[in-house]
């Protein structure tokens, strides 16, 4: 069983990004922005209904207070800060998700955010603790082996491990910096059959060649131009033309 | 019976305003600031623990989004994106109240918006609608024959009426505008004066000398200034000297 | 002669909108967005570069501060901030205009406030002031008629009066409100033609078919779609080959 | 010869901060926020108007954007963005100093920005780099030894030294980070005191009880309670009582 999650409802105000509507007919968790590197309340309520709508599990993308930076700067948020953050911008998705007869599901930090929580335990505890504050004990979906899925576990939230089918890994099976080349995995085939990879053999080539193990419950595909809309629509059919259930984790 | 509500967490960052230790010994009703006009999510937080902590109702004081104005300018804001930005507010602080183990008992608009929706019908009923969005059916404070009442009426959700006691009123019982002269009551004697006339007649002396009757639930009361917190203690003290109940609607 | 006009710049951080490339091989005069309703500074620096490169002249495009909104939702803004923010404005875009070997040549407001300074003559005078606080006794942009030209004009700044192609007009010379039904020409053709008509005969077929003069200066086409900037481009090839000379005012 | 230099117009909107009217009548350099940290464009005027008329120099406090963190949480901003935005708030206040008759004549990081850029050579590069954009050539405020004064002097521009009166140093000359005790001197009696020496003999004793030099041509003076800015009313009359003339660097 393999869950499928993506970054959606990434506009805001006159701005769009996320091809929502494609996206929601392929996966199975939606990542929805909650207004602070993206997403404002109209933006919120229109990927909830659909979402809900469609079966779609909603999660919140939690992220630094950065709308010009689209949460990809790093900031040193004091920790009681960052935890009244996140526990802000969770209560306002709840809102949406829950007129949509939905609710949220789990927690997932953004950008800037999701890599630091990965090794800054400071932080890690501080998006945990924002989690805790929101109530609801959500599952915290993370890197393998990131402070942040460590600090969600010892706090006895409920830590999803996440693959990314388009991202070169390292022999150790922390992924490429961006900055690095090589780091994205552009050809779609090439997405499409480390996708697989991952949910039938638990494994994916790492940069150097040598194949490593990855424990995945969860898929990040994405979807912000139009090319990546569809090979997300291809790792679907691929998963489960090779017998994957594709499913949200519970 | 009378409530106390005033404005509180209007804070924001570094800068502070309201004295919230002190409202809190005195109102029966806090009117938090959600992150639009101002209150971030550490003063949010704050703010509902302490009314938690002292046995203060919690409500959503909503705004139109407007920091570098405190909502204080109008705006023309269409009624889907406004219903939106409402029901965001009151579930972003719903998460702060309930972490307190208290809620969100009420929504109050904030400035521009309160005024606005005195006699804008459409932005009267798209507060109202966002208020229905964020579930729980909350009451909203307003302006006795304001169209926010009226549509909160019609909505299936209880009015509560309030009344101004440091606000001078026209002898049809409206607010004197602020741009006019005497339209606010400085006199601290004054004002506790009125706030009894309020409570225990249901009147108080117009602009024009007359006695108008004013229908009211809430007496509200200021504290952004260090005299008005301490007139705002005069109030309370005074109205139980008169033997008025003081107590949250309900 | 006849000055062609777009706005540009109008992406925010991760966001885009308007196909800048395209619209600056067409424009005689670029309306830069300055950061209150869209257009970081990076925005700003790289399409001053490149019109200041392609000999286009720079304007300061101002706004309400709403990025929520994309400065189109109007505000009731104090008269004095209102000029202080425009002034703002126009000096942060001065850097990047002079840095790039050009200046700030003219002022136009945008959205809601060009719109709301057509018959708000507080607000018309506000921005102007805000003009005159920028210094350089910069012309303004307008409607012909506003409220807006008319404070420009009695401050002493050059008023230049401007016409839309692709907008619906009055027997009264005024634009059809977006609101109603063929407010917007969508026909390419007739958007060419319309253009011609007022660069030619200073005329225009009004919504009732009756022709109404509009003496123009400026031509304000738009490229926020693709189709919108091929139809820009088409409006210049036909002024040209009209005999029109396309060109700034000065 | 000293500077006074300290930080101004640090209200927003509501909200204000600084003493604005009594560190004009000590300072001979204003420090002006421009609206990233704190600042709105009617303060910078009213503040720049102050400034010009009680001939005080006024400088761009420029700082991350971080309205909500007051500019105190350090962002890993891209290069070529920080620099942007840096030049972007000069430029803005830049339109104020000079219709107040003044010009922006330097420019010092606030907060965060400061700090990171005493180490970071990137971010110090990128700082310089938005002040050569803004043009004119400011001269940089900033620590001795500081790789933004590094970066400034490489550039070409003027580094001006500054001293903080209370502050502890270590015996590198080095600031003691605020989050270690005894990082910030309160007795008014000792900053007055410090502050003589760095005027007149160059030297301040150090955490350890250690003499250490620091070379200053500008001392610090803080002024957002009601007793920074009495202290720093006397640290200025104890210069003069010294033989220090208290004067503007050039």
């Amino acid at each position: 069983m393999m869950d499928l999650n993506a970054d959606l409802g990434e506009g805001f105000g006159r701005w769009t990004l996320t091809d929502d509507e494609a996206l929601l007919s392929v996966v199975t968790s939606a990542n929805v922005a909650c207004g602070f590197h993206a997403g404002d309340p109209s933006v919120m309520r229109r990927v909830c209904a659909l979402a809900a709508e469609r079966g779609v599990r909603i999660g919140a993308q939690v992220s630094y207070r950065d709308l010009a930076g689209f949460g990809r700067r790093a900031m040193d948020v004091p920790a009681d800060e960052l935890a009244a953050e996140v526990a802000y911008q969770i209560g306002a998705l709840r809102v949406f998700a829950e007129a949509a007869g939905s609710t949220v599901s789990y927690v997932k930090p953004h950008g800037a955010l999701y890599n630091r929580t990965v090794r800054d335990a400071e932080q890690a505890r501080a998006v945990v603790d924002g989690v805790l504050l929101a109530g609801g004990g959500l599952p915290v979906l993370g890197l393998p082996g990131s402070r942040l899925l460590a600090a969600a576990e010892e706090a006895g939230l409920t830590p999803v491990r996440e693959a990314f089918a388009d991202r070169a890994y390292t022999p150790e099976a922390t992924l490429v910096p961006r900055r690095e080349p090589g780091a994205v995995v552009e050809d779609a085939d090439a997405v499409v059959r480390r996708a697989v990879g991952f949910a039938v053999d638990g494994r994916v080539e790492a940069a150097d060649g040598s194949l490593v193990a990855v424990a995945a419950r969860s898929l990040c595909v994405h979807g912000d131009t139009p090319g990546a809309a569809r090979t997300a629509a291809r790792v679907r059919t691929a998963l489960e033309d090779s017998g994957v259930t594709v499913g949200a984790f519970t």
